[in-house]
């Protein structure tokens, strides 16, 4: 049986929810990965995903500069990564130089891979549409890689940032 | 370290994937619910969420007539129901006629609420956008419901529409 309540409330079953990291370079060239967890694939053919990302954020100018993203599922041993470039703005950090992440060059597009990553989707941007306080950008996937290694995702498991592996 | 691989071989990374139920109303008032697995929250405020639904999918007419639809976020114990939604269409069967599922009349909205889910949030329909194969439909959230009692989300946790709890 249902109760109606505050959308803050019912908003709380929603863990866990998936964590990706998305990489754009910036008008400088900097690579700038933020973490997010409001991303969906939204064509089989051809492949795309999207993502949803604060208007605030620098990652909007990033993106809408290269046209194109990396978004990686980071594994689950990526957790302060996923929390320090969730939490920091490329617009006065440079991520990659203060955190150490190891990367490698994407093959198709002029952005990054996350090496320890469980997976990465090389995008070009198809199109955006503002939502809300957010912009959905839509990227049509070019070229995927995955892990030598078998990894398992990081999610959000609940509340306050706290992330996981689940099974 | 990463190997470039199709992206086929790749998305099957992305388990344990959320599964939620959408419903709209058609023109002739038929409830019509769907099972997707393409979903993300969209904005923060206004609440806002966004689902992708197949363009050949009865959905986007019954969406595109009410102008609203709700999301549910299926219990684990709504396995049956998920696969029965996902995989019948309105154009041609009745679901909750065939498919005994307990609903709730919505609040704020002309559509149904899933009695025995997580949560239902009521959208009225407030964009949309194309892409590749998928209409992306966003929808304001107007009204929030949570079960009496303490359940745990469906998700499909494996290829070939394998679904569960996550932990």
């Amino acid at each position: 049986m249902q109760k109606q309540t505050e959308y803050s409330d019912a908003i709380k079953t929603k863990y866990p929810e998936q964590v990706v990291i998305a990489i754009a370079k910036d008008k400088n060239g900097k690579a700038n990965p933020i973490t997010l967890g409001w991303t969906m694939i939204v064509s089989g053919n051809p492949s795309m995903m999207a993502i949803a990302v604060a208007k605030t954020h620098y990652s909007i100018e990033a993106i809408t500069h290269s046209k194109s993203f990396t978004i990686a599922f980071p594994s689950s041993e990526m957790a302060d990564a996923a929390l320090f470039f969730g939490s920091k703005s490329g617009r006065d950090t440079d991520k990659f130089a203060e955190f150490n992440c190891k990367t490698e060059p994407a093959k198709s597009i002029d952005s990054l891979l996350l090496a320890d990553a469980v997976a990465n989707f090389e995008c070009t941007l198809e199109s955006q549409m503002p939502a809300g306080d957010h912009i959905i950008f839509v990227g049509r996937i070019v070229c995927s890689h995955i892990n030598t290694e078998s990894k398992k995702r990081l999610y959000t498991i609940g509340p306050g940032h706290k992330l996981g592996s689940v099974s």
